[in-house]
C-alpha cells in the first residue's frame, strides 16, 4: 500500500515530512575501490583498462579493439528494424529542434564610462558520454546526452559503453550514429570514467563527462570532478502528478507506474483535490500491477515510496509540489498553464492530460536528464549550456580607465592588495602626464 | 627566478607540460574533521554552532546573537569613510548593470506537430554566501557573490562571516547592505556551511551556497553538495598576460604581481613574441618586489610558479593560452579583439593595455569569481545563471499526441518499459475510439 495523506488531517505535516525525508538512495560505498581503479588507469593506461574490462565484462580485447570500428557499427545498426529506426530519427529531430533554441547569444556593449563589456560563449572541446550496459541500456539517453553536446558545437564526442560478454544493443550504436558521436569505446565502470578523464594511449582525454551509471560510475564521476566537468549525479527517478477528478484514473495510474517501473527506489506521488479520485487511481495501479511486465520492480516502488495526497485546493497542491521539487511534474487539471506558474521548483512540467511523462522521455523535445532528490530547487535538466562555457570580456579606453580606475585603486588599497592598486595607478599617472 | 621557456627550444614541450602540471594546490586533508563537524551541527544545531564558534573564533555567543542586528550593522558601517563608500557603490552599480544583462528569457512555441514546448527560468528561493574572515576578507567578493543572486531574484540571501575575537571588517557589512543581503551571521568554517545547508533553530536552511573559503570550507561545500547546490571549488588565482613589445614593462610586471600577491601558490605567466621584452618585464618584476608590501607572498609565487614564454607569433600564443585555459587573460597586443577570438578557453579576458586585470576585480562589471586550475575548459565564472534554474514545459494536444505518440510507444517497448508505452497507448486508443 502506498501512503495516503490528507492535508486536513492533524498528522499530515509529520507524514509529509517523512515522505520528503525518505532515504531512497541505495548506493553502496564503493569509493575506495573506485579510487584504486582510477589510480590504476592513470598509472598503467590501456593495460589497466583492458585488464579491468576482462575482469568485469568478461571480454578480452586488444588495445586496438577498444573502439568500435566503422564496419562494426555499420553491421550492428543494419540489424535495427524500420519502426525502431524511424522512431529514433523522429526523437532525434525533435530533441535537436528543442535544444537548438537553447543556444545563448554573445553580447557586447559600450557603457557610459566608455568601457566595452560583454561575454562570449564557446563549446567545450571534447566531451565523453557514459552509457550503461546490460539491462538499463537506453538508446533514448544516448540521444538526450549527445544531441545537446553536438548542438553546442562540441568537436569531439566520445561514448563509453560496457559490452558484457561482447554484447551490445544495436539501438545504442544507431542512436550514437544519428546523434553524430565521433568515437565509441566498449568499456564501462570506473575504468571508463578514468580513461575519459585522464586519457590513455588509445583514448584521448575529454573535458566534460556526462551520462548515468551505477554506483561505481557515480563515485568515479565525483572523483574526477575538477579535472573534468561532470553533469549531475542522478538519483532514483520521481514523478508527481497533480490531477483533479476530471481525469481517467487508468491513465494517471499508468503515468505513476511509468516511473515506478524504472527502479524499486523510484517514487511516484499523486496529489488530488478529490479523495475518491485518489482511491480510484490507487485501485487502478493495483490492477495494472497484476499484469505489468516489470511489476516486480514497480510494485515495491509504489508500495514503499508511493503516496496519494488529498488537498483542499490546487494552491495547496502547488505549495506541496514546491516542497517536493519533483523531477517530473504532470499537471492534469483544468488550467495547467495557470497552475504551472505556481509550481516553480520542478525539473520538467507536463501540461494537460494528453501529455504523459513518457512523451518527454522520448520524443517531446526537452531533455529527459533531470534533477532528482529535490535538487530542482537549485538545478536544471541537461541542456546545451552544459557543453558551453562563457568568457567575460572587458576593454577599457584611457577615458574609461580615468572614469572608474580610481575607485578600483581605492578598493584595492582597502583590501591591502597594493600591486592591484599600482597596476591601475601606473596607467592613470601615465595618462595624466 | 621564474621559468623562461621558448617555443623554438627543443625541450619546450617538456618544460611547458611541467608548467601545466605543476601541483599548486595546498589543501590539507581535513575531510574527516569536516564530516564530524557537519554531523555535530546536524545533530545538535545551534548548540554545536555556538560551541564551535567559541572554540575556533574565540567568540562566546548566545543563539540570539548569531545574526548581526540592524543596529550593529548601522553602527559598523557608519565608520566607513566616504571614499571607500563611494568606491563600493560605484562597483556595485557597475556589477549590477553587467549582471542584469545576463537574465535569460523564458521561451514558448508551438511546433508543426501542435505541441507547445518551452522553458521557464525561476530563482533559487534562498542562497547562502560564505565570506572568509581574517586577512582575506574581501568586500568586493561580497558584491560579486550577492549581486548576481539578487539580480536573479533570490528572495532570501544570507551571509556567514567568521568574526575572530568579535572583529568584523565594516566594509564587508557595507557591501552586504549595498547588495541587499537579508541576514548576516557571525559564524564561519565547516559549521557555517553545515548550518546553511541543514539549518538550525536560528538559521533557516538555504538551497544554494556560494563563496570562497579555506580548506575546511571547501571540504564542507563538497560534502553538502547534493543537499544544496554549490558554486565551484576555487583554487589559487592565475593570470596569463599575452603582450607584444609595444607595452610598458612596468605595467605588465604589476599585472603579473597583482595575481602573485594573492597567494604563494598563485601563478602568473607572460607570453610574448619578443624575448627582450620578456626579460625587461622579468626585471621590472624583480624591481617591484623590492618594495612591494606583500613581496613575501608575491616573491615565492613568482619564483616558484611564474613563467615567461617566448613564442614566434601570436597564433602560437593563442594555442598555448588554450592549453593553459587561464582564469584571467590579458591581451596587450595591437589587435586584442582579433586575438580574443582565438583564445577560447579563459574565464575572463581583459583587452588592451588600459585594462589591467585589477579593474575586473573591482569595478569593471563582470564577475571576479572565475574558474581556476584549467577548469575554464569546461566551466564559467559566477553569474546570474548560478542562482536560477530552468523548468522545461511540454503541452500536447490530442493531435500532437497522435502525431508523435506512436514513436514514443515504439521506443518504450524497445527499452522494455511497458508502463511508459501503455501510458501513451491508453490515450491514443481513447482518441481513436
Amino acid at each position: 500500500m502506498p501512503q495516503f495523506l490528507d492535508t486536513s488531517a492533524d498528522d499530515f505535516e509529520m507524514g509529509f515530512a517523512a515522505l520528503l525525508g525518505a532515504k531512497r538512495e541505495d548506493s553502496p560505498d564503493v569509493d575506495a575501490i573506485v579510487a584504486d581503479i582510477i589510480a590504476d588507469v592513470r598509472a598503467r593506461g590501456d593495460a589497466a583498462v583492458l585488464e579491468l574490462t576482462a575482469k568485469f565484462d568478461h571480454l578480452e580485447l586488444a588495445a586496438d579493439q577498444l573502439a568500435f570500428s566503422r564496419d562494426e557499427i555499420d553491421a550492428a545498426i543494419a540489424e535495427v528494424g524500420e519502426a525502431d529506426r524511424a522512431a529514433l530519427e523522429l526523437a532525434a529531430e525533435r530533441i535537436w529542434s528543442y535544444h537548438k533554441r537553447q543556444m545563448p547569444s554573445d553580447e557586447s556593449w559600450t557603457d557610459s564610462a566608455g568601457a566595452t563589456l560583454g561575454w562570449r560563449w564557446t563549446a567545450v572541446s571534447a566531451a565523453g558520454l557514459y552509457v550503461p550496459g546490460g539491462l538499463a541500456t537506453y538508446p533514448s539517453s544516448v540521444l538526450m546526452n549527445a544531441i545537446p553536446a553536438k548542438v553546442a558545437g562540441v568537436q569531439r564526442l566520445a561514448i563509453t559503453v560496457p559490452t558484457p560478454n561482447g554484447k551490445i544493443n544495436p539501438l545504442v550504436l544507431l542512436a550514437a550514429r544519428i546523434a553524430g558521436v565521433d568515437e565509441i569505446y566498449r568499456i564501462g565502470g570506473a575504468q571508463a570514467i578514468a580513461a575519459l578523464a585522464y586519457g590513455t594511449k588509445s583514448i584521448v582525454p575529454v573535458d566534460k563527462i556526462t551520462g548515468p551509471g551505477n554506483a561505481f560510475v557515480a563515485a568515479a564521476k565525483r572523483r574526477v570532478f575538477g579535472k573534468v566537468g561532470i553533469d549531475m549525479i542522478a538519483g532514483p527517478s520521481e514523478i508527481l502528478v497533480i490531477a483533479d477528478k476530471d481525469n481517467n484514473p487508468d491513465w494517471i495510474a499508468l503515468d505513476l507506474l511509468s516511473q515506478a517501473e524504472h527502479d524499486e527506489t523510484a517514487q511516484s506521488i499523486l496529489i488530488t483535490d478529490d479523495a475518491e479520485f485518489g482511491r480510484a487511481v490507487a485501485a487502478a495501479v493495483e490492477k495494472q500491477l497484476e499484469t505489468l511486465e516489470r511489476s516486480a520492480i514497480a510494485g515495491p516502488s509504489w508500495r514503499d515510496y508511493g503516496a496519494v495526497i488529498t488537498v483542499t485546493d490546487m494552491d495547496q497542491a502547488a505549495a506541496l509540489s514546491n516542497r517536493i521539487a519533483p523531477e517530473h511534474l504532470e499537471l492534469c487539471v483544468a488550467d495547467p498553464e495557470a497552475l504551472s506558474l505556481k509550481t516553480v521548483h520542478a525539473g520538467a512540467i507536463f501540461l494537460g492530460q494528453y501529455t504523459p511523462e513518457a512523451i518527454g522521455d522520448y520524443v517531446g523535445g526537452p531533455n529527459h536528464v533531470l534533477p532528482t532528490a529535490r535538487s530542482a530547487r537549485f538545478s536544471s535538466g541537461l541542456s546545451v549550456l552544459d557543453f558551453l562555457k562563457r568568457t567575460t570580456l572587458s576593454h577599457m579606453t584611457p577615458a574609461a580607465l580615468r572614469a572608474i580606475g580610481p575607485a578600483a585603486e581605492t578598493l584595492a588599497i582597502s583590501e591591502s592588495l597594493q600591486a592591484h592598486g599600482l597596476s591601475v595607478r601606473a596607467r592613470l599617472d601615465a595618462l595624466n602626464d
